[in-house]
Formats: C-alpha cells, structure tokens, sequence
C-alpha cells in the first residue's frame, strides 16, 4: 500500500464554492491534482493507493483506489466529488466517517489524528531539502507521503510530522508541486531496481 | 532548453467548446495538464521550456516558460488561454504564427512540421517499452520529448518520430499520462548526477 496525505490549509470546509474557480476556492485545484496523481495511469486506475485530502485540519477526504469508482482525472470531476463528500460531512461523527461514495469517505479528522491513523499502517516519508536524494535511498514498505499544499507546513504540523517520520528524502533541487511530488513518489517506488522492469 | 511536443488528436480546432466540460472536449484537460506540468514549479516558472500542443494535426500552440505571463496551472485557466489561441487561428498563416499574448503563438503546423523544426533544436527522444530506463541513461543536451495525449500515436505518427528520433527512453513499468511523464522527465533532468543536488 501507497499513502499521501495532502494538507489543503485554505481549502473549503464546506460544499459552498464554485467549480468554475478552483483556484478561488482555496487552491482546490491543487488538491484535485494530488488525487488524479495518486490514483490514476493512463487508462486506469493504480492498485493499492490511498490518498488523505486533510481540508483546513477540519476534516479529512479519504480516497482508496481499489474501491472508486466512477472518477476522472479532470479537476472538475474531482472537485465535484469533494463537494459531494463536504456535503454530507454532517453523516461523519467521531470515528465513524461519512460514506460518500465507493472509495470515498469523509472522516471529522484533522491532521493529526490522520496522520495516528495512518502512522501504524506503514513508514512515515518526510520530503526535506536535507533528506536523502530518493536515487540514493531505498523504497520503504507501505510508504506515506506527507504533503503541503500551495503553502509550507505550520510549525505545529511540521513539528508533529517530525516526530511520526521514519524517513527523510528529497525530492530533488527544484520545489514541485504537491501533485508533481506524488508523480515522482510512484514513478521511484514503479522503478526502484530499475534493471527489472 | 528542454522542450516537449504533445499530440491532441481530438482536441478542439475552434474556440467553440466548453471550458466547463475540458474533459468532453476532446480530453483538452490532458493537454492543460501537460501544460502545467511542462512549466511550472511551485511558487514559480521554469526557465527554458516550451511545449507544444498539436491540435489535431493542424495547429501547434507554442508555450514559451521564458515569456509567459499570467499563466497558472489550473486546468481552466490554461484551457481559457488555449481558447484565445484558437479564436485568432486565422492569423496564423504559413511560417508566421498568430501571436496570443506573451509567451504563446499559435502556428499552423500539424506533427510533421512541428517535429521538423523542433528537432533540429536538440535530442528528440522516444519513449518506448523497450527504451533504456530513465535511471540507467544519461540525460541528451536539449531534449525533446514527444509524447501523446490518451489516445496512442497512429502509425503515420510513430514512423516520423522514429525517423527522428536520437534516443529510446522508458520511463517506467507502469503506462502513465502524458502529464505524467513530462513531470518524470523534468524530474530525472533535475536530478542527473543526484549527488550534487
């Protein structure tokens, strides 16, 4: 199993914004990306993946590849599905999350009780400028991505982030986007003994 | 410079479609993808890249990462400035392109006489299954990748790239979308030599 969490910090908490303006709506096409990188090759979907869209350490939008259905790539497809699941963020109480549609679900999460969650299901990535250039590392089993959106991580979340990380890597030189790093993530764990494939 | 050439052989010829429907235009929102990914860091553009958009083997749109202005990577926003390229397609006449707005021109030129000029440029690559792996080759000087959108080239298609092309790459086991793989390639450029990064 892979995992990414993507903190959204400004992205809407509820199904209130138009999907004529992603941008506008808290950068929400950012987050739309991440998934549609997660979970999708070209003409399918990946096996095994789960994607957590942390929305304003509000809520948490859970995405499992094995189980969706009926999801394209496109942002505004995308988008429309985290409307249909902030939509019924009142059906999520406690531990027990809204069950939005096969695939999705909708859990009263913030960031760190996602990132408790998740931290026992496998080894913990924190993406530095300081870690290990991911050429020269080796993949981890069940790895969790953790991401920020268009805006750094809070010194809180950087904070608890450090404490769950098993691993540190870099990406490489340049700052990608959150979408563009989940690209990089799978395409290292694809190749990881490249002489195989 | 690192450049790129994508096929978008349903894509629209006229500004006649729905920027809420990128995806029921001809798959538009790969190619807007492609475009994002081909020049944009977070927080930033970068430098010397171009990617050029084949409109159904008639038109190319020439995106220029040195020139751009107003640009973001939403989908919908690229889309927008696609539909203004089209809308001034009739200016576009034989060599001379129209010139949309800072960093874009749109030429009348289909794949072949895109291919033409832009290889002369640099190394054009294909990416091919039974290409060398991206880890096990070393990075051509002003590459140029060709690459097509959710359909596979045609066989007209295959044999001029194969004519011209100077380099077999694989980018991976997994097939993965065109915005995909722009952001791999970008990434693998980035990194080459990984120990001085």
């Amino acid at each position: 199993m892979r995992q990414f969490i993507v903190l959204g910090h400004d992205a809407p908490t509820t199904a209130e914004f138009a999907l004529d303006d992603l941008s506008g709506a808290g950068r929400l096409d950012v987050l739309c990306r991440c998934v549609g990188a997660a979970v999708f090759l070209s003409h399918g979907i990946r096996e095994s993946v789960r994607i957590h869209l942390v929305i304003a350490d509000e809520y948490t939008i859970r995405f499992d590849s094995d189980t969706l259905r009926r999801l394209y790539p496109d942002e505004r497809t995308i988008a429309a599905r985290i409307r249909d699941a902030l939509d019924q963020r009142e059906d999520a109480i406690g531990h027990l999350p809204a069950e939005v549609s096969p695939g999705m679900a909708l859990y009263r999460f913030g960031f760190e009780a996602t990132l408790d969650a998740v931290a026992d299901e496998g080894t913990v990535v924190q993406l530095h400028a300081d870690g290990t250039p991911l050429p020269a590392a080796s993949p981890p089993s069940d790895p969790v991505f953790v991401l920020s959106d268009h805006t750094d991580f809070t010194d809180r979340e950087a904070e608890l982030l450090s404490e769950q990380a098993d691993q540190r890597l870099r990406v490489g030189p340049e700052t990608l986007h959150a979408d563009q790093t989940i690209t990089v993530a799978h395409n290292w764990l694809d190749t990881a003994g490249y002489s195989e494939y």
